[in-house]
């Protein structure tokens, strides 16, 4: 395997928790208000109303609007699912929620030693304040902050790809994609990146079980601890 | 003084130190060819062109182009006024040097104490490449790399200066500029930004005197420590 320069990082699910943080604070304005919340159910059903939301953007159905936007929107749609109805100032401390998600365990480190080999950036989905907010939230350390913002449209639309790959003045093979969605995978792999899989079986909360690496992976991996391990120096 | 969010910095001249790595490059590679080389006019003269090069691009007269395709243009008519004959090889090592340029003493401490208590980012004409290299190099920890590259046009232009206020999602006057060049502030000052003046008496070579502080500047420090102490917390 040919050694990338740089490693971009996908960030909600591959670096952060986003279950845990959402159900916990569903919970707790639930324990608040006195309204019983099903916080699984309102971080699940939240999650998986994203694609869709983001695909209105990507068909150039709509133009482009950040993950607050689209959160702001959804949201309204998994209130009205569970039929809970939930004060203004309550959907945005959730809508926030989004910016203080909580690195796994190892990535903090991972990315430190990785750092040390590889230029290192996000490439992410959620806007550039987004990820700035996540990364001084959790102590994550990137050499640049990448976002699909910066291409106006969203993963995996090989724009987004090229954008890392063309701001960091690296031919697209020189860039590792390192992400837990076989999907996302894929668009870089068909942009030309590299690619790196890292199974994240707890990021629909726990007793969630690995989705296999797909075939298209240059390197698996099941934390960033085993793939600095396994990826060749710089 | 109201206190800003977001602190942006300037990078050549104000984070870094061009002068000498510059002026010992093209010295030791007199050496090595056997040709005297004047390193400080070499230096001066080229840093010299920038601004008449970056203008070419500010006006529209020219499309973007980075900072390694402008100083590889200046680096030629300089050569020529030194009447100084390099090889390709040479002048792509001087070209080159513009990526790994030396912090001031004051500037990692100083990055990273301000890190602390404001978002900080870069906000320089340099591109996201060379940007992600210099930190690398110097070890300076930003929360975002922030180009001109990424508004298509240098600054003094409002829009270089709109464009971090816009990806960091603050109003202007919650981001505040800092620079040791009076016209760079007097631009950001003008696009509804705060600034704050940073003395680098060094930066055209030992013995330079300071500029005085431009009245427009909402801070004045005499180095990033000192700006630290000088800033309201966040």
């Amino acid at each position: 395997m040919v050694a990338a320069q740089a490693l971009v990082f996908d960030v909600f699910g591959t670096l952060v928790d986003w279950y845990t943080p959402i159900k916990r604070l569903a919970e707790r304005i639930g324990a608040e208000r006195s309204v019983p919340v099903d916080g699984d159910r309102l971080a699940t059903s939240w999650r998986r109303r994203y694609r869709p939301a983001m695909d209105t953007v990507r068909s150039g159905a709509r133009s482009w609007c950040n993950f607050d936007e689209l959160h702001r929107g959804t949201l309204a749609d998994v209130l009205a699912e569970l039929d809970l109805d939930l004060a203004a100032p309550d959907r945005e401390r959730l809508v926030a929620e989004w910016h203080r998600l909580e690195p796994w365990p190892d990535t903090v480190a991972g990315l430190a030693g990785l750092g040390a080999r590889f230029i290192t950036g996000t490439l992410s989905n959620g806007h550039m304040r987004m990820l700035v907010d996540l990364a001084r939230h959790g102590g994550m350390r990137f050499d640049v902050i990448i976002s699909a913002e910066l291409a106006g449209t969203y993963k995996p639309d090989p724009s987004v790809y090229l954008t890392a790959a063309r701001l960091l003045e690296l031919p697209p093979d020189q860039v590792m994609l390192v992400a837990c969605h076989p999907e996302d995978l894929a668009g870089a792999a068909a942009a030309g990146l590299r690619t790196a899989y890292v199974s994240r079986p707890a990021e629909w909360g726990p007793g969630g079980t690995a989705r296999p690496a797909p075939d298209i992976a240059d390197v698996a991996a099941t934390d960033l601890i085993d793939l600095a391990r396994r990826l060749p120096g710089a």
